[in-house]
């Protein structure tokens, strides 16, 4: 459920083909099945083993990481700006040795008293997308990718107040690979928890300084199965009565944009937004109300997907992430405005990545690929093994163990949009802790001539008891590409755990 | 219902306020009422009188109009760039000489071939709010105002496709006036209808060239009242048995943009506008849904009013016209960025009408007014007399007549939300002659360094027996201010006749 254009988006996400995904099961992801029961690995029977180069744990391993860090040490992207005052490194974290299964992952250093900063991880959703495509050079890192090629700073990066990994997950994703191409056909949900899950420990020995520090997991779309999932893995591995080898994690909290976690809030909340955004008829409305039951996709009636498939053609040709966005659709060129989002972005990001000298920079590619890097795998997300109906029970259970959660919605998302959000929310029947409230920030009011510092809101915010739901204003699925400034705000309040400013 | 920023806004238009306006009649206005039983004018009982001076039909006077078109032309706007290649009128025309009563209005000839275009009405709403400060100088007219003071050419202006009269109406309103200020404890739907109308025949006069043109009926807003009911008093006298002194006019059509035409349809769109974009709770819009009936004002229970007066603090200081626009709110200024709509622009055109030159150039203000001019007089609205709660079996009666009728809007405006017009529509109950498709455009694409010329979804299009909707993508409540190219695309093509592009 990411970077695409009208026609990649169909391929990932739109309700129609989700309605039709062949669930594998409608429960929350049972843990215990996560770790001993998928056949993958054979590095499961070895729990718990220890030998001089690999350490076991329930479920992965950890391998010996020694010197790796310096050999992932970036010196220069290539096109970067001048002036750059951080450390970045990228690199493969092998998270089967057997398979040959690695993930790749991009860390963008915090510019001051990174030591001090908490950790963040960032993951995009899909299933199938890459963090770097998305998070890391198109929304919160430190670079956006220019049209020639070249980079320019992204003055309201999130680096700013913490240090961040992007990683391309699961296998498959971007640079991350295996050698063990069966691999695919068990890519789903329980598989990319254990594998994140088994990167993040591995990571950790390879950066230890950071094994202390506060830790979040951050990411949007589709993460909002992920997020959750591996917050799960992570809790029960600091609670394992048996555990030995491995470090606790100091988990401290999740955030999820435009958070996919619930089928039937999905269906009826994109429904709902298509109609109140004059998307599609009062016809059309009224006959899937009428007749789609959205409780499971197995209810889903002959005459329910006979609607469903007019969706898309009474919607047109629109980019469904940001519905009022222009498409990237160039005919002829001319050269007059300036305006602050390019629609077109993603592609100079796919060309980017695939620049030999780039790749190289960034230690990426070591196998090379038969593939070129992409910013969503459609076959992935097609043959995703597991994708349960609801994650809300996950959530319920995680809310009780303390962590900060919040959710965030850029409100001109069509793909899971803010009514999504809020239908979920429903579902969770939380008593309100702090009302509905308009939140205020600082930013510029654009016009011909000037730029005036004015404030404005930024969004709104509900505080539940245990669960933030915060909207940015005028944002799409991707909220910091959008509104760069709010994004950033909302990331800053979230970690230092306070609400946003109601004046 | 016209410009404003959040304070002024509360003033006209919101749904509060609204609810608790006295109206005075909750059926269609009666047309006969219109003519005859409003004693505001003593001329109303010389029907049918013919003197050397002013000949008076059913309801108004046609006065001399000998050489006044040539006063009324513009040398030059202060300010205007260089190679206008139209011709500008503006002036008072008199609609009661016994009070004193005179109608302001501004007039552009099409640049090529006026001869042969259509001529065009507009009225912005409020009550009370002005054609010049909306229509012409902010939204469709040849001109933008700067902030410096001086003018720009707006190369999306509908006069490209016609000539076109912007009226300042009723009298109260911008330069509009009356001599007998007890005309205003009468301001209302009747009176404006009929003064309106008394404007039109006694400007035909005066520019009899246009007397044969095809003629059409627009504004926005609060117009949802105005054309209608203006429309209903054309074809009265057009088809009267005892018409003698005044001519036919051609009327063509309407077209109104984000039109006020039924409260109840107001109210509920509204409410679901503000909570399926994300600007109320939950839980005030679940109270007010099953709090409120909106079938009329006065079974407004306490409860509902509570609850009502929630909505602003909820949503809080934003543009409601524009949900995603900034506000003109500076503080400190800096020169940096461009962007095409400056949310201060109509601060500029109050400042730019209320230049003494202006007003020379413009023949405006010639009884030196005690106040400035003003884009919306606050106390007309608020003592506005009658504000029937519906027009739609006016519209219904009209549709019967072979007008042309359209409703378009734009989908970024929470005052008179698309989702209104959708309700409204659906009361009518209309059959569907072409159903639901988006419209495309060839548009512009805005990048960092350049623009791609591209087509893009320019909004969507229904067609109804007898009624056409069409929404313009993000745009707010004064459509072409936003999307100019979009909006000049609809234009055209409701003047032609012609629904708009499925490709």
């Amino acid at each position: 459920m990411e970077y695409s254009t009208k026609e990649t988006s169909e391929k990932y996400s739109n309700i129609t083909s989700l309605w039709r995904a062949n669930s594998s099961s409608s429960s929350v992801i049972d843990a215990e099945f996560l770790h001993c029961s998928n056949p993958r690995s054979e590095l499961d029977t070895l729990v718990p083993v220890n030998t001089s180069q690999v350490s076991c744990f329930i479920g992965g391993c950890v391998g010996p990481q020694n010197s790796l860090k310096e050999n992932d040490k970036i010196e220069k992207l290539s096109g970067q700006p001048e002036g750059v005052d951080f450390k970045q490194y990228s690199g493969y974290v092998t998270v089967d040795p057997i398979a040959g299964r690695a993930l790749f992952y991009y860390f963008v250093e915090s510019p001051q008293g990174s030591a001090s900063k908490p950790l963040v991880l960032w993951l995009n959703g899909g299933p199938g997308c890459s963090s770097l495509g998305g998070g890391a050079f198109g929304e919160l890192g430190p670079f956006r990718v220019n049209k020639d090629g070249t980079l320019h700073s992204n003055q309201f990066s999130w680096i700013s107040e913490a240090n961040i990994i992007f990683l391309e997950s699961p296998a498959g994703v971007g640079f991350s690979y295996t050698n063990t191409s069966s691999d695919y056909n068990f890519s789903g949900d329980s598989t990319t928890a254990r594998d994140s899950y088994t990167f993040l420990v591995n990571w950790l020995e390879r950066f230890p300084e950071y094994k202390a520090s506060d830790f979040y997991l951050t990411g949007e779309s589709y993460a909002g199965h992920y997020v959750p999932q591996l917050a799960q893995l992570i809790l029960m591995h600091n609670n394992h009565p048996k555990k030995t080898i491995i470090s606790t994690i100091n988990l401290k909290g999740l955030a999820i944009g435009n958070a996919y976690v619930d089928f039937e809030s999905n269906m009826k909340g994109t429904t709902e937004y298509y109609w109140s955004h004059a998307l599609i008829s009062d016809e059309l409305y009224n006959k899937i109300i009428s007749t789609c039951n959205f409780s499971t996709p197995s209810s889903a009636s002959k005459k329910c997907n006979a609607y469903l498939d007019q969706i898309d053609e009474e919607i047109g040709n629109i980019f469904l992430y940001n519905i009022y966005a222009p498409l990237c659709n160039n005919r002829s060129l001319s050269s007059t405005s300036i305006s602050e989002v390019d629609p077109c972005l993603p592609s100079y990001i796919q060309s980017y990545l695939n620049v030999p000298e780039v790749q190289k920079a960034m230690h990426a590619n070591v196998t090379n690929l038969p593939y070129p890097w992409e910013s969503c795998n459609s076959t992935l997300n097609l043959s995703w093994k597991d994708r349960p109906l609801t994650v809300l029970p996950l959530l319920h259970q995680l809310m009780k163990s303390g962590l900060r959660i919040w959710l965030y919605s850029g409100d001109m998302d069509a793909v899971v949009p803010v009514t999504d959000t809020r239908y979920a929310i429903k579902k969770l029947k939380l008593p309100v802790k702090t009302a509905w409230y308009p939140w205020y920030l600082q930013g510029e009011v654009l016009t011909k001539n000037s730029a005036y510092a004015s404030v404005q809101v930024g969004g709104y915010v509900e505080e539940y008891e245990n669960l933030t739901l915060l909207t940015i204003r005028g944002a799409g699925h991707f909220v910091p590409t959008y509104q760069p400034n709010r994004a950033l705000a909302f990331f800053s309040h979230f970690l230092s755990g306070k609400l946003l400013p109601k004046e």
